[in-house]
C-alpha cells in the first residue's frame, strides 16, 4: 500500500495488516531516563573509539586494515558482552592509492598538496603535465562550449559552505562524484577539485568519484584548501599555469569484507529487533576516528548499558558495524539483500555516521498513530539538548537500502559545523574526539534503543 | 664601558662618545600619527605577502625557491620605488629532505605521519626498524640510566605550551635541537619527538636539530601531534612498539644566497638608518606566509608608507631580507660581519620574524636618557592597543649578531597565541594571515621607522 502524501504534513501510512498504535509505559519511560543519565558517566563510547583508532588505525575497505578491524569489531563486541556476535560477508572491488604527487610548473613552480579521489585511475607513468583551466563549479564546466578542457586539467574551485547539519555538503560533492566523467567529456586529461571541505589547512579531502560507460577515465584528485587557494591566486595573474600531476592509484582484485554484527538478545520477543547502525570501515588517510569511529562507539556503549540491566529489553538490540559504506553503501546493500525476508522483524533502525558532535535533534520515519510514542522519546532526551525535528528521517547511509524495504527508521541529528573540517582527510583522528559530546551521543541512542526495544506495537512497515 | 645593572631597574649605559639625549620633535608625532592611520587602511604588505606566496613559494636556503625569492626581493623592492636596492652574499652549508616515511610495524600496524628535521641524516637505505623507547621530556633521557636507549627509537612525547609571548616554546625546543645528541649518547638508533608545536593537526614541524663532534649522527625526525598521541596510546598498552623509519635527507654543498637590502634614502643624514628586518628564506613545507612572508611584507609596507612622503626622512630607512634564517641566523651573522666597521652608522633597529599576529607590546633597548622618547613613540602607539614592556628588547633572531656588537633595538611584541600551530608545517600558508593584524602591524612599524629616522641625538652604542 502506497502512503498518501500530504502537503503539508507528509503522513506516513502503515502497510502492515498487523497495525498496532504503540504506546510505551511509564516504568520504561523511567527507566530510559536513568539509562540516558548512566550514558552521561559512562565512557565506554570513548574508550572504544580509542581502542578502534589506536589498535586497528585506518581501515579502507579491502585493506589489511579492514581485515583487523573485522577481527576487533567481532573481539570488542563479545569482550562487551553481547549475547551473540557474528559476521556476514560483503564482497566488493577494491582500490588502492599510490604515490600522489602534483606540482606547479609554470610560471610559479612549487609543490601542491593533493589527494586522489577513490577508484581514480592513475596518470601515466611519469606523470601528467598540462595547462590549468579554471572553472567556478561542475555546472559551469557542463555548460561551456564543448570541447572547452582539451588537452587541460580541469581545476573547479567551488567551496563547501559550513553548516550545523551538513547541508553544504550535497550541493558540493557532486564536483567530486562526476567531475571526472564532466570533465573527459569535455575533452580534459585529468581533474582537481578543490577539497569537498570546510577547514583551511594542509590536507586533501578523498571520498568517492565514478565513472561513466562509454566516457574516458581521467586522473581525478583534490587539492587541500589553501593549495585551491593558491592555484586561484596564480590564475588571477593571468598567465597560463602548468601543472605536473603524478599518481598511480590502482583497481584491485574484488575482496569479501564482513559486516559485524552484536545483538543484546531480547527476553519476549527475541526475533524483533532495533537496529543501531555504524560503519566499521574509514578511509585510508586517517585513523577513522570521527568517521566513523564515533558511530561504532557511540551505538556499542548504549547497546552495552542496556544489556547491563538486571533484565534484557523485550525486542533485540542489534549493533551492525557495516562493511564498506566509503565506497559505495556496500555493507548496507549486502545487510538488506540477505534479511530482506524478515524484514518484519525490523521494528526500527537508526544509524550514527556524522562524527561526534552533539545531537540536537530528532527526526522519525514512523506511521502517524506511532507520533505521541516518538514524543514520549523526545521528552526522554529534552535535558539532552535534544528537540524534535519532523517524521522525514533519513536514517543514515547504509540503511538506504533498508529503507528501500519500507522499513521504518530514526536520525538523531548531530552538529556537523566542524564535521567537514576533518573528513576523510589524515586529520580525522582520536583528538578530535570530544568525550563530552560522544556521552551525550551514548546517552540519546541508549534512550532511542530502549523504549523502542520495550514499547508495545510498532512503527509501521512498508513505510515511503 | 660596562652597562651599570640595576636590579629593578637594568639601566642600560651608553658607551658612545656622541651620546646625546635624544629629542622628537611634536611635527613629527603628528606625522608619524597619520602615517600609522594611513597603515591601517593600506593593502600593501597584504599584497606584498600574497606576491611572495604565490609566485615563489617555498625558499628553503638553497633550493632553487631561496634563488626565486632573491629575484623576487629585488624586483618587488625596485617596484615600490626604493631608492637603492642591492644584495650581499651569504654563504652556507645545504640540506635537502627526502623521502620520509614512518610506520609502526607491531603490534598495531598503521602508519605515522613524520618529517625530518633540518640537517638530520637519513635512515640506512631500506628504512631502519626499532623498538620505541618513550620520554616524558628530554631531561628523562638525559638523566636514564646510561646506555638505555641502546638500539631502539627514542620517542620524547613533551608538549609544547601555547602562550601570546610564544614562551612554551624555549622549554619544549630543546628535545628538537638537541634530542639526537642525548639520544645517540643512550646508545638511539634514531629519535622522534612530538613536534614543537600547539596545534592538533596531522603535520609535523620541522626546525633545526644539531649534531655533535664525536656523538653518533642519528636520524632526527617530528611526529605531528596525532601521531605522538597515538604512540603515547599504544605504549600504554604495556607491548613492546616497533617503528620503521625510512628517511633519506641528506647534506648538499655549499651555496652562495643573498640578503635583499632596499634603502629610503635619509635627506639630512643619508649614512645614518634604521634597520627594518625581515628573514626571506623559509622551511620547505609550507609557503612561509607566517614564518617569515609576514614580517617581509610588514617591514617593506612601513618604508614604502614613508617613502610616499613629500620629504624623505633625515636618516634612511633600510629594509633588510635576511637570507638563511632557519638554519643558523646566517644572513644576519654574513649582515653583522660585513657592517661591523659602520655600527655607529645604525640608529636602532628591529626584526618582524612572529607571524602576522597584532602587536601588543614595545620594548627597547636603548640608553636610559632616550627612554622619554620611547614613551612618545608608545604614546602614538597606543591607538593600536600596544603598552611599552621594558627596555631589554631582544630585537629579533637575525639581529643577535649585531646586538652582540651593542646596538640598539627594539621589539614589536605580537600576539603568538595561534603562531606555533602553523610554525614550520606545510599548513604556513597565506590563508592563515589577516589583514587586518598585518595592517596593525605595519602601522605600528611605520611609526617606530619614521620616528627613530626624523629624532634628533641617539639611542646610545655599545649597549649591553
Amino acid at each position: 500500500m502506497k502512503a498518501l502524501i500530504g502537503f503539508s504534513a507528509f503522513l506516513l501510512a502503515s502497510a502492515s495488516a498487523f497495525a498496532q498504535v504503540p504506546t510505551i509505559a511509564d516504568k520504561d519511560l523511567k527507566i530510559a531516563a536513568e539509562l540516558r543519565d548512566e550514558a552521561l558517566k559512562s565512557s565506554i563510547g570513548y574508550k572504544v573509539v580509542e581502542s578502534l583508532t589506536t589498535e586497528v588505525g585506518p581501515r579502507m575497505a579491502g585493506t589489511p586494515g579492514d581485515a583487523a578491524a573485522v577481527k576487533w569489531g567481532v573481539a570488542k563486541l563479545e569482550e562487551l558482552g553481547f549475547d551473540k556476535v557474528w559476521t556476514e560477508p560483503v564482497t566488493f572491488p577494491t582500490w588502492k592509492r599510490g604515490t600522489e604527487k602534483a606540482e606547479v610548473i609554470a610560471p610559479y613552480p612549487q609543490p601542491l598538496v593533493i589527494t586522489a579521489l577513490g577508484f581514480s585511475v592513475g596518470t601515466p607513468k611519469g606523470g601528467l603535465t598540462a595547462e590549468i583551466i579554471q572553472f567556478d563549479t561542475l555546472e559551469d564546466l557542463v555548460k561551456a562550449p564543448k570541447g572547452i578542457a582539451e588537452g587541460k586539467i580541469v581545476f573547479i574551485k567551488n567551496r563547501m559552505k559550513r553548516a550545523r547539519d551538513g547541508s553544504g555538503y550535497g550541493p558540493a560533492v557532486s564536483a567530486r562524484g562526476r567531475g571526472a566523467v564532466e570533465a573527459a567529456k569535455q575533452g580534459a586529461e585529468a581533474i582537481l577539485i578543490r577539497s569537498i571541505g570546510t577547514d583551511s589547512h594542509r590536507m586533501a579531502h578523498t571520498g568517492m568519484m565514478r565513472y561513466e560507460e562509454g566516457v574516458k577515465r581521467i586522473p581525478a584528485a583534490a587539492l587541500s584548501a589553501p593549495d585551491a587557494d593558491l592555484l586561484e591566486n596564480m590564475t588571477r595573474r593571468g598567465k597560463p599555469i602548468t601543472v605536473k600531476l603524478d599518481i598511480d592509484a590502482q583497481d584491485g582484485p574484488d575482496y569479501t569484507s564482513h559486516n559485524v554484527i552484536g545483538e543484546i538478545r531480547g527476553s519476549e520477543k527475541p526475533d524483533e529487533y532495533v537496529i543501531l547502525g555504524a560503519h566499521l570501515d574509514s578511509w585510508d588517510l586517517g585513523t577513522g576516528a570521527l568517521d566513523d569511529g564515533a558511530g561504532i562507539g557511540i551505538t556499542v556503549a548504549a547497546a552495552e548499558l542496556i544489556a547491563r540491566l538486571p533484565e534484557r529489553p523485550k525486542r533485540s538490540i542489534r549493533v551492525i558495524m557495516f562493511a564498506n559504506e566509503e565506497q559505495g553503501l556496500v555493507g548496507g546493500k549486502a545487510y538488506a539483500e540477505a534479511h530482506k525476508d524478515e524484514l518484519k522483524h525490523i521494528i526500527t533502525a537508526a544509524e550514527s555516521d556524522f562524527g561526534a558532535g552533539k545531537i540536537w535533534r530528532l527526526d522519525s520515519r514512523v506511521k502517524q498513530d506511532a507520533i505521541p510514542v516518538v514524543e514520549k522519546m523526545v521528552k526522554v532526551m529534552e535535558p539532552l539538548g535534544i528537540t524534535y525535528g519532523n517524521n522525514r528521517a533519513g536514517g543514515g547511509p547504509d540503511l538506504i537500502p533498508l529503507r528501500g524495504y519500507g522499513i521504518s527508521v530514526f536520525s538523531l541529528r548531530q552538529d556537523g559545523t566542524d564535521y567537514f573540517d576533518y573528513h576523510h582527510t589524515p586529520d580525522d583522528t582520536f583528538d578530535k574526539v570530544d568525550k563530552e559530546s560522544l556521552d551525550q551521543n551514548t546517552a540519546a541512542y541508549v534512550v532511542f534503543a530502549y523504549l523502542t526495544a520495550q514499547m508495545e506495537g510498532d512503527f509501521g512497515f512498508g513505510l515511503e
